[in-house]
Parts: C-alpha cells; structure tokens; sequence
C-alpha cells in the first residue's frame, strides 16, 4: 500500500495558523489501515456556517448524500473523516453506518447528528463498521487542539493512496478585519473534473453566511478542482466543503457579489487551485506535473472541454511519461473533443517551443529543444485553436507503469 | 517496435479465398520501417462499388478527407494502404502528398485518380515522401494475386503496433448466388468508438450499388467497431471502407432493407463483429480480453454510453489487469457515465459470478470465485441497471504497464 513520495511533492509544508473556533484530532480506529491514523474529528463552535460541492456521480456514497441532506441547515459542529474505507455502494448498511458515525460524533461534540458531516474515503463496497468510531471520537474531543501539527495530522489521517499530506493557508480582508482561510485535500486516483474530485475541507474564521460561502464555493470551484484530472475516474465520494466559523469579527456581507468580498473570494479561489495542484502532483505513478492550456477556442466551456481532452488522453499522457514531444497525440486528442476545431488553424507548444502551427510541424521545430522540455518535471503543453477568445487551463500528471502498479494490486 | 504477440491472438489465421475482380499485393516501400512491408496495393475491376465510415475527429488525417471527396463518385478501383506514417497533421504537404499517391497508383492501376482510395497509419505530423511509391506499386501491379497468403500478406504490411494480422471471411447467399465477404483490420492503440475505429477493408463480389453498401457499413459498424475501445483515443485517421466487385452475377438489390439482403447483412455484421473483437483483442499492452455488458438501462443508447464508461475506465482495465474483482470500480463508472441509473437497484457480475445485487455487495459473495473468474484471459463484466430494457455489449482489454511501455516510447 506505501508507495514513495512523488518527485512532484512541494519541499515543504506549511504551517498552518489556528482557525479561531476550530479544533481538530486524529486517530487509528483501525478500520483497515494498521500502524497510521485513519480518522480525524474537527469541532467546530456554535455559529459555525457550511458550505459544499459533491460528486455528480450517479452512485454517490452513503456520506455523501449524507452531507447533501444536512447541507440545507447551514449549521456545522463538527466533520468526521475516515480514511481506508469509502463506505460507497453499501446500501442500507451505509446509510445505517453514516448515521451512527453522526450520532458518536454528536455526542462527543455535543451537538445535534444534523450538525455533523461525515466524509469516507477508500474501498467501495465493504460495508463500514461504524462501531470503530465509538470512543474514538470522544477520546479525539477531548485532546483536540489547534497547532500547526494538528492540521499536518489532519491531512495525514486522510490519505489513502496519496504519498504526501496537502495543506494550504490564506489571509485576507473583509473590510478592515483579517480572516483567515486553512485547506486541507486528499487525492490521488478516481480524480476527474466532474465535481469537486476527492476530498478537500476549508475552514475559515470569517463570519459569512451559508448562502454566500455557497456561491464563492461553487465559483472557486470550476477554475479549481474541476480543473483537475488524474484518469478521468470520478469517485462515488467527492467532497468540498467551506466552513467558516464566524469568529473574525467582520461585518457580515449577504451579498457574494459585493466588492468587499474580493479579497476573500480571491485568497479562497487561490488556496482552491494551490489544493487542487497538489491533488496532481500527488496523481497516483505520477512523475511529471503537466498543465494544459487551451486558447483561441470559440468559448471557454469549449476550451476546457478541449483542454480535458488532453489531458486524459492515455496516448499523450504516456508520451508524456516517455519524455517523447509525440505533439501528434494533442492533435488526436483535440479532433476527438468534438468541439470546433480547424486543422489548418491549429498550433501546439511544449514549454516555449512552438512544434506545430498552421496544421502541421513548425518550420523551425527542433526537436531536440522540445525534448529538453520533456525532461522537466513539470511541462506545459499548449494549443492555440486560432478560432476564437475562449480559454482555459487545466492541471494532470502523466500516466505511468507506477499507475497500473498501484491500481492493479490495490485491493489485494 | 516488435513486441511479443499478444496472449489474446487466435491460434490460427483463416485461408481466405480469392474475391473475383480483386487483385492484390504488398511491397517495402521504406516508409520507416526496415525489413518489412509497409505497403499494400489492391487493384479492383472496373464496376467496383465503395462505401466508407470514417473518423469523426475534427482533425482527419489528409487521406481520410481525400476518401471522403472521392466517395461521392461511388466507383473505386485500387486501394493504396501505408503502415509507417499517418501523413496526418501534415498540412498542404500532406494534401499533395495523397494526390501523388493516387496519381502514382492510378497510373498503375489504369484508373482515373479519382477511382483511388488511400490510407495510411503510423506516426502523426510527420511528412509522407509520396516518391517512395513511384515504381513500388507499378511493380506491386504487375504481380498482384488472389491467393490466401496475398490476403495475409496484406493485413501484415498495414500493421503498426499489432502484433498479430487480423483477417476474417464469410459467405452468404443474395437470392440464389452465393457471395463472399473478405475483410482485413489492423488496431491496436488510438481506438475508441467515436467511429470506425482503425483501419479496416471489406471485399465481397456481391453486386450492390454504392448507397446499398453504405447503409450496410454504416449499420454494421454501430454494432462492432463502435463498440470497441481500447484507450479511447480516437485516431485521426480511422477508416473502414467496404468494396464490391460485381462480379457474383446475383440480381441487384435497391433496397437495404429488402429482405433478400438479410443473409449478406447478417454476413457482414458477423465479419464485422469478428475483425473488431480482433482489435481489441490486440490492443497495446492487452492481456486480458474484456467483453463489458450493459443491461436494464432507460435505453440502448444509454446501455452503449454505460458500457463504454466502464471499459474506458483507467481504474477498471487496471484492476483487470491485476486480477481484482475490483466491482467497487464498476460502480464508480457507471456513476461517472451521466447515464440513468438508481444506485439501489444496481446489480453487478465479473463471469457467472453476481457480486453486487440491489445496491450493495452480493450476501452471498464468494471471493474465491469471483478471483477465479478474474484470472481467465476473457472476462465478461455484466451490469444491471434495474431501469428498464436498454442494453449493449462492448469489448476493450485491460491496461498495463505494457501499455504503458508500447506509448511511453512509440516514437523514440
């Protein structure tokens, strides 16, 4: 199940500061792995607001629907994550595990199971015992605190296949208060664009109401997250949620539109994209951090849909990982994105080597200049559709043999 | 380049008989590669019929669009395949150099240049020295034959990554004359579904008019080759054509539908079916042949999108690879597929073996069992939608490291 850490991990960590009304814990319930924690419990103060975007998938989990239905309150009091075990595709059972695992949580919380979310991640179809959380949580609650090492177990306790815990902080105003914003994410495989992919929590002390941390959510959402692809596998368990704590201070704004809500809303869509990075650089084998850029599309929705093309064509993801400038792999993956697109208009870079334009090899293309590109651990590939002003941006790894490794023997 | 013949290759290849009115032969034109054929001429007599499908990218390699022109005249008379280059993404040079192509092989041929059609798979973007056939299919012409090792010969020169030729024949009766149906293919990576998929040629001495036969072809394909997907990669450059020389003597047919054609159709959708399965039986990398079954669904169009979602999952073919009973993973794809489906009512079998009934795993779930039937080289997936009466069936193969290793150094 260890694997090493990706060539693509950041050489440190930050350190995260408190969130005021946020204390968190972490634990082994052993509910599959042995020897590391599997669980954290996050408490949250009276007051506390939430927000959250989850997998579109057709089969979500039990947790899942879960935190939808309890969405509606806006109110939170605590999240139990656990790690090893999805509890996805469990019927009754999971739904029956959720509700257990709100009501231990509550308890321990000392709130109601309507204020508690519940996030489940790892094996789909064993059924979950919530049992392993009785006492644990408790025994979290009682420990829980606030420091930098808190956070860095918190992302720890909810890896599954990831080989490096992901955190970032933001500070910003509101008006004339400091908030401040912590993130914390998970990957690393069943990542793709169509939802919030994997789990990630953000946590702030700002005083913002649901409805707003709903909108600037969902906003930050579609240049972030959605922007990720691993192997374009959408898990049944995607979560993102906001939770802000209302303890900073700062005058409420009602309305996400309002200009004192910039900087917030930019350091929240910063921190999102700084998250969802790290979900790519810790893509399950991945050796090569790519971001894959889209430009002269007729819209940006058809750039993005054209930008995800390539980035989860096997063809050039492996070409990728052969370090080889296969640029007529991009031209496949952008003719079968179904958007428009004209040969004869296209152009392709990797890095700054321009290798094709006007529909076929560039003149001046030299391939050893793009092979040096390719041996960088993070490339840039780049087309140009030459039709319009649509844009976008999306992030991947390269699929290496590390990938079919670690999800052909994951189970076993 | 070479790699070992794939473990999924049919122990034998069938004899296949002469078509009247069809000539053919294979040469080394030096394309790239060294040592082996690369070239394939196949001359037709004058009355010969075509019909073509063809890949729906966006980005057509320059034969695909010459074939398309040249189809509206309904008439062939040679056919011009390369292995090597794909003379795609080449822009005018390319468009020039399929003209020389078709002037050379008209010239050999005795046939207006139109009467031409061409095809060529290999690398993209790379210019295609059109000069290389000049004498090459003269002399192709001047020993083409009718034999089975010419037919063998010929699905050799036109492979690239296949490591094995895939050939198919069948007779049927049109009224009172017996016909026959010949058929060449070559895969193996770059096929998805969104069309023909690949390259593939049909030869019967059937008498049928042009308009019959694309009904025919465009009606077969949706039930074989679109139902084929290796990596989901769509080539830029697929093409499935379907010639008919005349020459049987049966009384013509105007009407696709007339039941007098149910023989020959049912024939050819069976060839079809055979060269396809073929494909993904030879797909890069493949160990194991997966045929993925989609039942209960709202409708066949969505069984289709279902079945695909499956056996173009990365996490799917992985966990097939490794011989896991991963269904946790088939859940998650149908989920991604967008498609109707009721998690709860959902039912799921690796074989014989049921492992999921009604939303959760089988009671009476045998790992043993469902282990054994991962371990066979074929694997059928079946899933139950429990909606309604749509289903589907397609065929794809597992994803491993070899994969992997074919794509990560394709070019170098």
């Amino acid at each position: 199940m260890s694997h090493p850490v990706s060539p693509l991990a950041l050489q440190t960590y930050p350190d995260l500061p408190p969130i005021a009304g946020v204390r968190l814990a972490t634990a082994q319930a052993g509910i599959r792995y042995k020897g590391r924690t599997d669980v954290l419990f996050l408490l949250m103060e009276p007051g506390t607001r939430a927000a959250g975007v989850f997998t579109r998938s057709k089969c979500p989990s039990a947790a899942v629907d879960w935190c939808r239905e309890q969405l509606g309150g806006g109110a939170a009091r605590a999240l139990v994550v656990n790690s090893g075990n999805a509890n996805a595709f469990t019927g009754l059972k999971g739904r029956e595990a959720v509700a257990r695992t709100a009501a231990i949580a509550a308890r321990a919380a000392g709130c109601a199971p309507e204020e508690v979310f519940v996030a489940s991640t790892g094996v789909i179809g064993e059924p979950l015992d919530a049992g392993k959380f009785e006492g644990v949580l408790e025994d979290c609650a009682g420990r829980a605190g606030s420091g930098a090492s808190h956070w860095t177990e918190a992302a720890r306790a909810i890896m599954t296949t990831d080989t490096f815990p992901k955190l970032a902080t933001r500070r910003a105003r509101i008006g004339d208060t400091e908030v401040t914003l912590n993130g914390i994410a998970k990957g690393a495989g069943m990542i793709a664009p169509d939802m919030a992919t994997m789990l990630s929590f953000v946590f702030t002390d700002a005083v913002l109401d649901a409805p707003v941390l709903q909108h600037l959510l969902a906003r930050g959402t579609r240049q972030s997250f959605n922007c990720v692809t691993i192997d374009g596998d959408t898990s049944t368990s995607d979560t993102l949620m906001l939770f802000a704590t209302a303890k900073a201070g700062n005058a409420p704004v009602a309305d996400p539109a309002n200009p004192r809500l910039a900087a917030f809303a930019a350091a929240l869509d910063d921190l999102l994209i700084e998250l969802a990075q790290l979900v790519a650089r810790d893509g399950e084998g991945a050796r090569k951090f790519v971001t894959v850029e889209a430009e002269g599309a007729v819209d940006d929705a058809s750039a993005h849909r054209i930008a995800l093309s390539i980035a989860n064509s096997p063809l050039v993801k492996t070409a990728v990982a052969g370090e080889d400038a296969n640029w007529g792999r991009v031209v496949m993956a952008v003719g079968k994105a179904g958007e428009p697109a004209d040969r004869d208009r296209l152009a392709i870079w990797f890095g700054d080597v321009r290798v094709a334009v006007a529909g076929a090899r560039d003149p001046a293309y030299d391939e050893a200049a793009a092979s040096a590109v390719m041996q960088r651990p993070e490339v840039t590939i780049r087309v140009d559709l030459g039709l319009g002003t649509g844009r976008a941006r999306v992030w991947t790894c390269d699929l290496t043999k590390a990938y079919v490794e670690i999800n052909g023997d994951y189970r076993s």
